[in-house]
């Protein structure tokens, strides 16, 4: 990683069993239907396969960071709900008419497993479920409640996700410069990082400041993580199809692993300096961000 | 119609009215993207295409008969709020892995339009932009706006549209008992005007005894709707494909146009009695709904 960061041996029982407990609220907010309901299945399917929660997770943390109370009632519903948007985003993205993909999380797609018509639906049924899940969480101020539902619907919509799909569907295999990728990226990815770490400030009652702050750390941290994606493209054992960005304009195609991974240590670096200006000291979020990185890294290098 | 319907001169100037009104707002709502984002311009068909605004123009016209006041700040944006979320499961309804329609509001239906992927994108972003205007809206108190957010997520998943699309997509083709041809249909109509009526009790502060008996009134009234599109498959001048229930196992199929006619006649006087109930002399919303059927089964009878 890009320098050495403080070991602490309690961090990782700690992400485990803040894992654990990511796991068991899906598993409750995700109603079983009865063995015809099809739909209820595949959302729990596109939810519940072991996935690495780093958006759940980064909300908890950035949050216990700011300053949130551990035993804040509504902490884990709030990152359940952004999960479950992510997990809709995912389901859509795989389908025939947008990537085609076979494989995720190393499990056969959900439309592969359901059909077309119950992924869509159960896609938008996550999608419309988070917003309940959001606005149904304790220990929020209405206002603050309110503002994380806002969050949540902008980084769907036409400035964020939505857009993000669309653009690398359409643009993506025509040339672009790096900057248009790096906006696709950020739509993406980035956008998503920013409202729940918005979140994560609003459950903390961080200041202005503090979520400005954290505004730009999920932006650097965004292009990190879609720069790491790319460069895992390519290599075995990420759980999805391989090459699936063959043909299409990415900046490793363009500048080569070696410079992206030299970007994506620059977008690490800044990602840090705006965090530690929010937080100050406290580092649980910075730790869980290295270590994963480091791990990812090494698994492809 | 079930019995003759006191005729108010003012009405229909003022259904003009709302309804231009509407149609404003929502061109305000919906963002117009540069000319590549053939996203927004899809969300735009799908919604402001010449459309017949049901919804929405129950949730103002029920407010106000339940006492709300005729210059709510937020009243137009929630009754927008709806129509998005209706559009939205329009788009979804006619994509070829659903019910592969071709025309809707008498124009191509927007995968026609866009291509598939535009048209699922565009879905879920009017969804989630929904969410955004309702939690956005002015007048509410914070815990009715919450209780408004949460009214919408639960009418779109698996106790509402999601799964009324599921059943007659799974279910449809297979024979039904007519008790289980109600189920869909009160899963695909009923459950998005409840949600509708509710937010419009919401909006005017209504008494939870009030709130009950708008539950039953929209329940019988979206029986009497989907009855009444039953009716309306196989006659030209719809809009819609025609016939497109060929093969399905409808009521009207089962029972035939006149039994079918009678039960719609039966839900229409059970929504009469409901809203009599809660809303006493104020007959704004039951001059709405008498109108608009009494013309809708003249065209086709």
């Amino acid at each position: 990683m890009t320098r050495p960061f403080e070991t602490h041996p309690g961090h990782d029982g700690e992400l485990h069993e803040l894992h654990a407990a990511l796991q068991r609220r899906l598993d409750e907010l995700l109603p079983v239907g009865d063995e015809r309901d099809r739909v209820s299945s595949a959302m729990r399917e596109g939810v519940l396969a072991p996935g690495k929660r780093i958006r759940p997770l980064l909300l908890i943390l950035a949050a216990r960071d700011l300053g949130c109370d551990r035993d804040h009632p509504g902490l884990l519903d709030m990152a359940c709900a952004v999960e479950m948007v992510h997990a809709s985003s995912l389901i859509l993205d795989d389908i025939p008419c947008m990537d085609n993909a076979a494989l995720r999380r190393g499990r056969p797609t959900i439309h592969r497993q359901y059909g077309e018509d119950v992924a869509i639906l159960a896609a938008v049924a996550l999608l419309s479920s988070a917003f309940g899940v959001m606005v149904a969480a304790q220990g929020l101020s209405p206002e603050c409640r309110s503002q994380a539902v806002a969050e949540l619907s902008m980084a769907v919509g036409t400035q964020g996700l939505v857009q993000g799909q669309y653009k690398d569907l359409r643009e993506g295999t025509a040339p672009r410069s790096a900057e248009e990728i790096a906006t696709t990226n950020e739509l993406k990815t980035s956008v998503l990082f920013g409202a729940t770490l918005q979140i994560a400030a609003l459950a903390a009652g961080a200041s202005p400041a503090a979520r400005q702050k954290m505004r730009c750390f999920a932006q650097d941290l965004g292009q990190a993580f879609q720069l790491l994606d790319d460069l895992a493209d390519g290599h075995a054992g990420t759980g999805k199809d391989i090459n699936k960005d063959a043909g299409k304009s990415t900046l490793v195609a363009m500048l080569g692993s070696d410079a992206v991974r030299e970007r994506l240590d620059t977008h690490l670096r800044r990602a840090d300096a705006h965090f530690s200006r929010a937080c100050g000291k406290n580092q649980a979020t910075r730790r869980f961000m290295h270590a994963w990185f480091s791990k990812q890294l090494a698994a492809f290098s």
